[in-house]
Parts: structure tokens; C-alpha cells; sequence
């Protein structure tokens, strides 16, 4: 995935010989705390956010210009980086939002951390039957109520507790890959018990079959 | 993972009586666009943005009670609630910020975006060798380069690159999951391509067994 696919392009822009009073406006209006400063071709010459307009009205300043970030302070991705080079520098730098550039210098879009977390958080909340589901096609051989068994019997092993392929299927049902890596403490973890549950499903398939 | 082990206890928070320019001073030193409103016994009453204080300077308001969004508008979550719970939150409503309360109803902390995406890409970014070398552990019996010989021949059926074992092994060597997740297309693929290669690797090791 691409920072273009992840990018708001419906951001909000200020010019620097704007007004701070309009620009003010203009981000409350659109809920945004901070924008780029763009000249008249599209290209980035300036970052403000509303904290610098604040201080803008406090110290009675009148344009954007005056209180305004310069470019070699801002934070900048490309809009054909990988997106996780998007994710990292915003957690990087801790900062809300990131403009995106094209190849010519333009501002093309924002990249804002509220985004990273609606993508992050899709990915993680895939449901697990549907990582099941994709793991059967690639176990050719392997019944669905074979693989829950096979779970509930690694389930057993690692936990103590009783439960039965079909409690397993139960659990399963709702549960979200997110829920299931918070709760085993990790991708690593997750990763590993779902190699266990795999390496018994896949040795009883060669059993069977030697049979 | 619980809210509170992602939340910021070291967050900001302003009064109802408070002057707009004096909370606008303190959101600007701790560079925060948004803080809980607290009464006297720090329950929450309320919750102002660095844009509801740009409007405030705007329209002449004086206090802080003038301009703040009251509780029932404000996003929250409990301290003992799951992180995904906040996670799932911010991505809902978009917001930036949410307040954490204990069980009193005081306010014990505030959860960003800008703290998820770290935590987050933290859990992406850990090293897909440590996955391996996890998975290693539960495959008692498998060697590591027999590992990456069976990860290069899956690697060979499903792109048709030719590539031997030290090659794929050079190639994990700095790889991240979060990497590997964004290039297979998501973590359902990222687990079918894993479980092609356990399902080779224990194959394998299964039938040497039996020689």
C-alpha cells in the first residue's frame, strides 16, 4: 500500500499573505488543526497548526506568514513512499498530520494519524475464522471441523482448559485478529500458536493419509 | 494490553473558571490541541480543542466554560477497558484524543492517536527473523536452515523467483512484519504464505522421521 492510497486528498491549504483571522476560519471549519502553506503553484512553503494560531492572536499577529513553520521543520512523505514509511514518521515525530508531495513538489494530500489508525485498525480487524478459512485452502486435505480440533486440543495443551472443536468454532466466531493478538501479548505469540495448532493439523493429515 | 499502559498520565488539564488566554499559554508549552476540563475533585466536565480557543479569541469569549464541549459529547474510555477498546474509538470518531477514566470517574490519563500509531507500528514492526526464530521453538526438530531452504522454495511456487535459502535468509534479515503485512496485501496472506512454508517444513521433517 501506497501513502496515495492512505492520503486525505480533500485537505485544506492556506496561502502565507492570508489573514490568521480567515485561516482560523477556514481550519475550524474543516476540523483540521493544522494545514499546509502553499504558494500559487502547489508547492509547500509552510506548515501552521491551530497552536500557532493562538499564540498568532495572542501576540497580535496579522498573517500566516508571521507565525508561520518553514519547510525545513516540517515533516514530509512522498505520495509513492510505502505507507508504513508514513506510520513510522508519524510516530517517529509524533505528529497528527503529514503533507504529501508529488514528484514536481506539489501538495497532493495529508497523511493524518486518525487515518493510520482506521487503516491499522482495519488490518487487525480481520475476524480469525476468515484466517482459518484462508489456511484450509492452502492445507488442501484438511476438513474445517479437523482444523477446530486440532485447536482445541493445542487450546488445552497451553491453557489447562476443556474445550471441544466445536467450543472452539464459539470462540472464534466474533473474534477479531486484533482481539486475539492483544490478548496473546503479540504478534509473535499469535504467530506461534497458530503454527501449533498447524503442526498438528498438518501431521494427522500425513497420518491419515499413510494410513 | 489495558488503557492504561498506552495512555498519557503526564497530560495537561484546565478548570471551567479558567481564562482562555492562560489555557491557550498552557496547551501551546505542552504543544496539546486538545485537554479535559476538570472540576476541583478532577472529574471530568468538559473538553476544549485549540480550535474551540481559535473561535474563543474570535468571538471575544473569556472563559474556558464558554467555549468547552460538555460530557455528554466527549469520547471516553475506562482504564481497565481493553486498548483496542480505545484504539477502536479513535478510528471511529476520529478524534485525536481521548480521556481515561477510573473507576471513580476522575481522569487518570488521556490516549492519542499520535501514542496508538507508535504502539501499533511497535507490534507491526518487530523483525520477521523473530518470528521465525519463534516458530523454531514450537517446531522442535526443524533447524533453522532447513527453515529458510523450505521459505525459499514456497517463495520459488508462488512468485517463480528463483532464490536459495541464504538468499531468503539475507532477505528477512532486516525485514519487518509490518514490511512483510503491507507486501503480501494484509495479514490474512502474510499467515497463508507463513502457513505454506510450516506446512512444507514439517512435511519435511516428518518424513525424515520416518526414514
Amino acid at each position: 500500500m501506497k501513502v496515495k492510497q492512505i492520503m486525505d486528498n480533500e485537505f485544506i491549504a492556506v496561502t502565507a499573505d492570508m489573514d490568521i483571522v480567515d485561516a482560523s476560519i477556514k481550519m475550524e471549519a474543516h476540523k483540521k488543526f493544522t494545514t499546509p502553506v502553499l504558494d500559487d503553484d502547489n508547492k509547500l512553503i509552510g506548515w501552521i497548526t491551530s497552536l500557532d494560531v493562538t499564540r498568532g492572536f495572542r501576540e497580535n499577529h496579522k498573517k500566516v506568514k508571521d507565525i508561520m513553520h518553514t519547510t525545513e521543520d516540517i515533516v514530509q512523505v512522498h505520495e509513492d513512499d510505502p505507507s508504513r514509511i508514513a506510520v513510522l514518521a508519524a510516530s517517529k515525530h509524533k505528529v497528527v498530520s503529514i503533507p504529501v508531495l508529488n514528484t514536481k513538489g506539489e501538495v497532493v494530500g495529508v497523511v493524518r494519524t486518525v487515518d493510520i489508525v482506521q487503516t491499522l485498525s482495519k488490518l487487525y480487524e480481520i475476524k480469525v475464522y476468515k484466517i482459518f478459512d484462508a489456511v484450509l485452502q492452502e492445507l488442501k486435505g484438511v476438513s474445517w471441523d479437523e482444523l477446530m480440533e486440532a485447536s482445541a486440543i493445542v487450546t488445552k495443551r497451553e491453557t489447562g482448559e476443556r474445550i471441544t472443536g466445536k467450543d472452539y468454532e464459539q470462540r472464534i466466531k466474533e473474534a477479531t485478529s486484533g482481539e486475539a493478538i492483544w490478548a496473546t501479548g503479540g504478534l509473535e505469540k499469535f504467530f506461534v500458536g497458530f503454527f501449533a495448532i498447524g503442526e498438528l493439523v498438518i501431521a494427522r493429515k500425513i497420518a491419515k493419509a499413510r494410513k
